[in-house]
């Protein structure tokens, strides 16, 4: 649950980030940015904001805007009645972000899973994406990434997204938002 | 044709253009950058570069960047063995671009056909992407685009880039470029 006081300022942050990394959205992007609380009500740490550029039967593309040391927490995109589940390329366009997929688990990494979320997060092999760098995953395998120190600016390049079939390990998610007025 | 001397200037000038619009790319991707020069032997007016970001069975990424008033000549994606032709969505993230797709002409519009090339363009209605703005060009549709005054960057966001099934309106375009070594 989120108060729409709270949307409304991590839409501002997101947008300034945006900004400061040169990167244009319209006046009514700016109106939409999605802010993906995740019904942690913990926004500073769970959580990430979302501008959805297109999302067609297709094909789909976002630019996600992450709050210093924000995480987005462990998912997966499973098969879905239309076909495979989704494909998803990020790459990062300012800062630096910490991706987690499965594999060798990275000694000492520098992505932390939220304290108290711990035992949500099962994979450990840290990819690190710096500008320019990218990293394609594959449907149906869990992934988890947070941004470092500075926030980071990542895009997304995917199949088509529907969200309301991502499965998260964490059981008290919720991908869709439930915002209150306040 | 083109020669690898062209191509190499075509590639720093490009590489150029996305250092100025703070867009980051790997040492790897700018040796990469495609010159589609087209067959027409005539970059400056007919061509244009990109860095091809993902290309998948399901979707595609790329940064295209075109010099001034370079253009993009008039084609379509028809549909292939595998299904719909490509659909794809221009995001204008530098400079200014004119598409033209099909509809009511536009009066006195702002881009317009290279010189000697004007019979193989027959779609005249404009649509003007500045930085933030975006199309979406559905499969087998005719289109073609132009750079503004100070040339343009734009993102494409698509389904599978198949070129050598793009149909040009032109028939002495050459959709895959033949490099020779000078």
């Amino acid at each position: 649950m989120i108060t729409r006081t709270q949307v409304k300022a991590a839409q501002e942050r997101a947008a300034l980030m945006l900004e400061q990394a040169g990167i244009r959205i319209t006046p009514e992007e700016r109106r939409n940015i999605e802010v993906a609380e995740l019904g942690l009500a913990d926004l500073e740490h769970t959580g990430l904001e979302l501008v959805v550029y297109v999302n067609t039967d297709r094909y789909c593309a976002k630019e996600l805007i992450m709050f210093p040391r924000q995480t987005c927490p462990e998912h997966r995109h499973p098969a879905v009645a239309s076909g495979a589940g989704k494909m998803e390329t990020f790459r990062c366009r300012w800062g630096r972000v910490w991706l987690f997929v499965p594999g060798e688990p990275t000694f000492d990494p520098q992505g932390r899973p939220p304290a108290g979320s711990e035992s949500y997060y099962t994979v450990f092999h840290q990819i690190t994406l710096e500008p320019g760098d990218q990293y394609t995953i594959p449907p149906d395998t869990l992934h988890w990434f947070q941004a470092g120190d500075e926030g980071a600016i990542v895009s997304e390049f995917s199949s088509t997204s529907r969200d309301e079939s991502d499965v998260f390990t964490d059981p008290r998610i919720r991908r869709i938002p439930e915002i209150v007025e306040a």
